[in-house]
C-alpha cells in the first residue's frame, strides 16, 4: 500500500517563492491613488511597509531567494505533509485519490505564518520595532504575534470586538505570543472613536479594524503595517506551500486532476494552486476550484471592480472582485471567509476563467466537516470545510462516472479554536445564509465608479 | 546546520511494541483481588477488557506485533516528529542540544490515540460494540472517542464534572467524533446517585468517574471497559514513541544524556522512555527524570504501596506510588497529572531509582511553556510544560557546567484546548499548590492495610 503521508526533507524544500505576475494571462490593474485615480508608486506605500516587501508587490520576477532567516524558522514545521485521504476514500467508497496538503501543522495552526514570518522579517531588517494589523477571527493576528515574538517585534492587533468577544481563546494565543490585541472599534484611533459615538455597541467589521490599524500606523514613527492576505507579496510568500505540494505529488507519481482551497482574502489558495497555474496556462489538464461561503459570495456573485479595501477608505483602490467596501458579511463561523473582497491576483484569475468558484452554506460545510473527523480524524478549520465540501462532491461524482481522479484539497487549517462553531452545528443551531439580489446590489453601491487607467 | 526535524517514513516505523516486563530489575508485583487478597487471574478481568487485552496484561513476551490495521491509522499521524528545539536553545545560551518528541500531531492532540487505536481494535475484534470509560481534562475521552469513530464502536466518557463544565471544547471535540459525554457523577450509576444524593454539587473526581464508567461496564452485555494510564497493556501502546525515538535518535547521531517527561499516570512516559530503560540497566549513562505537580506529588512524596485504583474501591488492588484513593488533588491545570496513583510499571522503576522523579508547582511550568511558546512556537499543554521546566533547568545546569548534554523531552500534547489556563497565568490568577505533609498524612489513611503476597 502506498503512504498515508509524503514528506520532503528540508533539503528538499523550495529555497525560492514562486511570483506568478510574469506568468499571468493578462495584466494585472495597477492599484490607484483614490484621489488622483493614477496608479501608486512604491513611495505611496513606504509610511505603510518596508521598501523591500513593496518591491515585492510589484517584482516581475519569476523566483525570489527565501531568505535564510525565514527558511530557518519555516523548518519549525515545514515541508508541511502531504496527505492522503485513504480512510475519506473507503468512506466514499470512490475511485478517486484524494490528498490533502496540510498546513494546520504551524504553531498558530494555519497557513498564516508562512508570510507572518517573512513580514516580520522584513519589517525586522529595515529597523522596524512596531507592526499594527487587523484580524477578524484570529487566525491573522495570532500568526502575526507569533512571528512577532520569534523576531523580537511589538505587535498591535485589532480585532474585530464580536469575534473578541466570542473567540477569547484566539485572544489567549496572541497574548502567549507577546503580541497585544484590542477590540475594534476602539477608542485608540479616530476611525474607532468616530464608531462609537455613533454606536457604542458596535460589533466591529474587518474593514473598520483594517482602518485602525492603519490610521495607528501613519500616526507612528516606530510603526508598519501588515496585512495577512490580498496584496500580492502576501500571495508570494504562500506559495512556499504548492511549490512543495508540486514535489511531494511528483514524488507519489501523481498529476493533479482537481485541486480544492477556500477562499477569504485568498491567500492560501495562492499558495497552494499559483505553481499549478503556470502548467494549466501551459496546456495542462487541472480544474482549480476556489470554494465560498454563500454568505459571503465575492467570487460567485461580485463583479470584477476597483474598491477600497477598508471600511474608511483609506487603502488605495485595488482591482478585484467585490461586493463593496462597506458589506458587512453575515456571521457565519468561518470568519476567515468573511472579507468583501478578494486578492487582486486571485480575482484576474477568477475573471479569465482560470479558477473556477463555487459557493456552499456554512451548513453542508460542517456536515462535511464531520464526515472528515469521523473518517479521517483531523478536526478542520470552517473555512478548510469549504474545500472539503466541494472535494466530498467530486469524489461522489467520481463514484457515479467511475472515473479515478486525484483530487488535491488545501487543507488550510484546523478547527481547535473554533470549537464554538461545532457546537452550533452539532445541536443544530447553525443559521444558513442566502444573500437576497437587493443586499449584494445595496452594498454595490458602496464601490466608487473609477475610470480605468 | 542540522535538520530542525528528524522523520521516519512509513516503512521504517517499528512493526512492534516494546513490553517491558522481561527486562525488569525486580519482579512486578501482581494486581490482587481485594477480597481474598489473591492474586487476580486473567478470568477476573474477562468481564471489563477483552482477552487479548488481558494477556497482553500479564505477557511475558518482549516483542508484540503491531496489527495491520492499527498500524494504518497509526500512520495517519506517525511516526511523530522529533524536533530539535534550535531556538530555545538559543534563547537559553545553553551548550546542550535539546530535542523534542512530538506527539502533539495526533488528532486528538496528544499521546492518547496511540492506545486508543489499538483498545478500539481489540474490542472490535471480540465484536464488543460500546465501550464506556472515564476522563479527566479530556484527552484520554476525546482520544477514544475518535477511536470509536474509527472502528465504529459507540464510547460513553464519564467525565468529572467540573473539567466537564470548564473545558466545553474538549467535550464538544469527543462529541464531534460521536462519542457521549457524560458530566459525573451523574445519575446512571448507583455510585453516582449515592454521590449526588451526598452533594448535589459534587465537582466529582477521577476516581469516582473510574467507578461510574466500571460500573456501566459490568451492568451491560455489550459493554467493555477501556482504561486511558496506568495499565500495562496502554504502557506496551505507548512503546510506539520511544521506538521511533531510538530511530530517529539514531539518525541525528545521537545518545541521550537525559530523557525528561510528565507523568500522570505516566503512560506517555513509559512510552517515551521504556525502551531506553533497557540501555540504561545494560549500562549506558542515562539520566530519566519523571516530573509531576507539587498539587500531585504522588512519585516524590507517596509510598509504593497496594492501593485501589479507583474510589469506589471497584478495581484490583495495583502496587505503585500513591497518595490514598480517596485522595482529591486541588485543581491545578494539568488535569492528566492529578490522578492519586501512578502505573505499576513506573511505580516500580522509580522504587528501583532507574526513573527519578521530580516535582515543580504550576507556576514555574507556565513560565517555561511561555519561554517555550516565544521560542519554539508551539504551544504545550500544561502536563507538557512540567517537563520543559525540568529540561529549561537541566540545559541552563549546562550553560554553567559548559557540558553538551543531550537532552531529550517527551512532548505529549499541545495546548489549544488549555488557553483557559494561560489566561489564569498571563493575567496572575494562577494559584500554587504545595501540600502540607498532614494533609498528605490524612489522605494516605485509605490506603488498605494489604499483606503482600
Amino acid at each position: 500500500m502506498a503512504d498515508a503521508k509524503i514528506f520532503l526533507s528540508e533539503s528538499e524544500m523550495p529555497q525560492a517563492w514562486y511570483n506568478i505576475q510574469p506568468d499571468l494571462p493578462a495584466p494585472l490593474m495597477p492599484p490607484l491613488n483614490p484621489g488622483t485615480g493614477e496608479p501608486i508608486g512604491p513611495g505611496d506605500l513606504a509610511p505603510l511597509f518596508p521598501m523591500e516587501l513593496i518591491m515585492q508587490e510589484v517584482s516581475m520576477e519569476r523566483w525570489i531567494e527565501i531568505p535564510d532567516d525565514v527558511m530557518r524558522i519555516y523548518t519549525r514545521w515545514r515541508p508541511s505533509p502531504l496527505h492522503r485521504a485513504f480512510a475519506l476514500e473507503e468512506e466514499l467508497g470512490t475511485p478517486a485519490r484524494i490528498y490533502y496538503k496540510n498546513e494546520s501543522v504551524s504553531p498558530a495552526g494555519s497557513h498564516k505564518p508562512n508570510t507572518a514570518v517573512a513580514q516580520a522579517y522584513y519589517n525586522k531588517q529595515e529597523g522596524v520595532t512596531r507592526i499594527a494589523t487587523e484580524t477578524g477571527a484570529g487566525q491573522w493576528g495570532s500568526a502575526l504575534s507569533l512571528a512577532g515574538a520569534l523576531f523580537d517585534i511589538e505587535i498591535c492587533v485589532y480585532m474585530v470586538r464580536i469575534s473578541y468577544d466570542q473567540k477569547p481563546y484566539r485572544r489567549l494565543l496572541m497574548q502567549t505570543w507577546g503580541g497585544e490585541c484590542i477590540p475594534s472599534p476602539s477608542d485608540r484611533t479616530n476611525v474607532g472613536r468616530a464608531i462609537l459615538a455613533e454606536d457604542p455597541d458596535s460589533p466591529g467589521s474587518l474593514g473598520i479594524a483594517i482602518s485602525e490599524a492603519l490610521e495607528d500606523t501613519v500616526g507612528r514613527e516606530d510603526t508598519k503595517y501588515a496585512l495577512g492576505s490580498v496584496l500580492n507579496h502576501v500571495m508570494l510568500h504562500q506559495t512556499i506551500n504548492g511549490l512543495e505540494l508540486k514535489k511531494q505529488l511528483a514524488i507519489a507519481g501523481e498529476k493533479p486532476d482537481m485541486m480544492i482551497g477556500c477562499v477569504g482574502g485568498g491567500s492560501n489558495f495562492a499558495g497552494f494552486c499559483f505553481p499549478f497555474v503556470k502548467d494549466k496556462l501551459d496546456g495542462q489538464d487541472i480544474e482549480i476550484i476556489a470554494t465560498e461561503p454563500t454568505a459571503c459570495p465575492t467570487l460567485t456573485r461580485a463583479p470584477y471592480r476597483y474598491d477600497f479595501g477598508d471600511n474608511a477608505q483609506m487603502t488605495p483602490l485595488l482591482k478585484m472582485h467585490t461586493l463593496g467596501h462597506k458589506f458587512v458579511p453575515p456571521p457565519i463561523h468561518a470568519g476567515g471567509l468573511r472579507y468583501h473582497g478578494d486578492a487582486p491576483l486571485g480575482s484576474l484569475l477568477v475573471a479569465q476563467n482560470v479558477i473556477k468558484p463555487r459557493a456552499f452554506p456554512q451548513y453542508v460545510g460542517f456536515e462535511a466537516a464531520v464526515t472528515w473527523a469521523r473518517s479521517e480524524g483531523h478536526l478542520p478549520a470552517p473555512e478548510t470545510a469549504h474545500a472539503i465540501k466541494a472535494a466530498i462532491d467530486e469524489a461522489l461524482k467520481c463514484k457515479e462516472t467511475g472515473e479515478e481522479k486525484c483530487i488535491v484539497i488545501a487543507y488550510s487549517g484546523h478547527g481547535h479554536f473554533d470549537m464554538a462553531s461545532y457546537d452550533a452545528y452539532l445541536t443544530g443551531n447553525l443559521i444558513d445564509y442566502e444573500l437576497p439580489q437587493e443586499m449584494i446590489d445595496e452594498a454595490m453601491k458602496s464601490v466608487p465608479e473609477v475610470p480605468e487607467p
